[in-house]
């Protein structure tokens, strides 16, 4: 069988003191066919954002063991940053890389947080594709009121947690655990200064004012460049890939005689949103991507552990 | 230091029997860090051509070991076949993939080229950007009256080996090793029938009718699908890129007023190659391959040997 490869970006709640960030970081780097894309630490936010990429057997395991250095080190109770938390291992979320579908990371998820409970004693949260409560899809429901008003909030039925509970890990609060399609980070900067402009092109082509079903967007003013950018985040780029995001995004801002100057891809991507886009552009048929070589090589060499 | 991978597609002179075709590609599979990315027999041709890629020292050893075999099952006195050919490993190309320049693939085919000698007593030629004479850049220079006519001629001074010689081996012949930059296949298909169009911009596009200086091209006939095609060979993607040939052809199809149907990319291909296309249709700013996680990927699982 072809080597499943995941992707995870667990988030920590701990920003600010490098020998923590290192220990937890540690067993990441340490486990063979576990591998680290990136990781990122904020001190405003207190938290450490680490992109990981595997099989999903020693992801897994090294995700518990960097979860046992967060519980040894970090208190909730004594933890302040601006972004919003309600654990010390505060989400984790794993996305479809390398033949495993969307289904098999919903099963990988709840298995996960089923062992995650039982090895950590932390209660858990499902969300995104893998939430067991329709409500419970959006990350801010679960985190509403954050780890301070979660304490006595988990009580309540409507928020108890999906595994363990009905008290939170007296020191790491509780974990947000699920499954989610890969986000892509587009923006499209236009060449006007009027930010009305990419304010209505953002409402055209994002889902919640009625544009594609699958983008988020904003229109945002780069001041100092004397550009606007149309700021998007593509949740699905197998429905709405970024050619037609970007063909439409040219379409409107035709009508004010509006150029797009250029366009940032933000962080990482996987192959697929970019050739998917190649073959449109370059018209090529019955394209197959075992034919990139550097795809066919990860292929053969597998899972490198 | 980042891994170093190169590309090579040796060809042995043997397309008809299985098992030899077998005991030849064995070494490559077996070898850890040398990767088969594909292997084509063709009986007429009675040629086998493997694709691998791999870090260099792996690949080395692996192609001694599969030129042994070569050697002990191939006799070049009793071979026939439709393609041309001066002995049992025929051809070696090195093509540099990533961390790894052409310089560094020039100077390996050279010490690989001496050490092949002194392991197989095999003279050997050296072409493309490896040639030691200008005239050698052209393979059909080196292999000019194939083995049959190679056997007289090769102890003249014009056709002396750069490495052994002046006879060839009493059964492998000689073999010709160098380092070249990748091959792309390109084709553009047209929606007409007038076979003209297409010569007429294969001719526009191609470096020997003053066109792009590394684009070879002919035009075609695809009768039983009412198209014409501009087959096209880009043999320096980085300095003549997919697009700008693509958006060439299309340009010159206008005059005729016939449009592009679709584009085939046929065979392997690296992945620069179709993300600089990426990047200019979506116009991405400071694109870094780094982005792609599966070529990071790659990069952190090494050589997987």
């Amino acid at each position: 069988m072809a080597t499943q490869l995941i992707e995870c970006v667990p988030n920590f709640s701990e920003g600010r003191r490098p020998g923590v960030i290192a220990a937890i970081v540690e067993p990441f780097h340490k486990t063979p066919g576990c591998f680290v894309l990136d990781y990122r630490a904020d001190e405003d936010h207190n938290r450490l954002v680490v992109s990981l990429a595997g099989r999903p057997g020693p992801l897994q395991d090294a995700l518990l063991a960097a979860a046992q250095v967060a519980i040894a080190r970090i208190d909730m109770a004594a933890h302040r940053g601006a972004h919003p938390r309600i654990g010390a291992i505060d989400v984790i979320p794993f996305t479809p890389l390398r033949n495993i579908d969307m289904a098999a990371c919903v099963a990988l998820a709840h298995a996960f947080g089923r062992r995650f409970h039982e090895e950590t004693g932390i209660p858990v949260y499902f969300y995104e594709e893998a939430a067991l409560r329709p409500e419970r899809k959006k990350l801010e429901v679960i985190r509403k009121g954050q780890y301070e008003g979660l304490r006595e909030a988990v009580k309540t039925p409507e928020r108890r947690p999906d595994v363990g509970g009905p008290v939170l890990h007296p020191s790491a609060g509780a974990t947000v655990i699920g499954a989610r399609r890969f986000l892509v980070a587009f923006n499209v900067n236009l060449k006007t200064t009027d930010l009305q402009v990419a304010k209505r092109i953002a409402a055209a082509v994002r889902a919640s004012s009625g544009g594609f079903c699958h983008v988020k967007g904003i229109g945002l003013a780069l001041a100092d460049r004397g550009l606007v950018q149309v700021s998007l985040n593509l949740v699905d780029h197998e429905k709405n890939p970024l050619y037609r995001v970007l063909e439409t995004v040219r379409m409107e801002a035709r009508r004010w005689g509006v150029a797009v100057a250029e366009t940032e891809v933000y962080g990482m991507v996987p192959a697929a949103a970019l050739l998917d886009s190649t073959a449109y552009y370059l018209q090529v048929a019955g394209f197959d991507p075992a034919q990139v070589i550097e795809l066919q090589l990860l292929e053969k060499i597998g899972d490198g552990g």
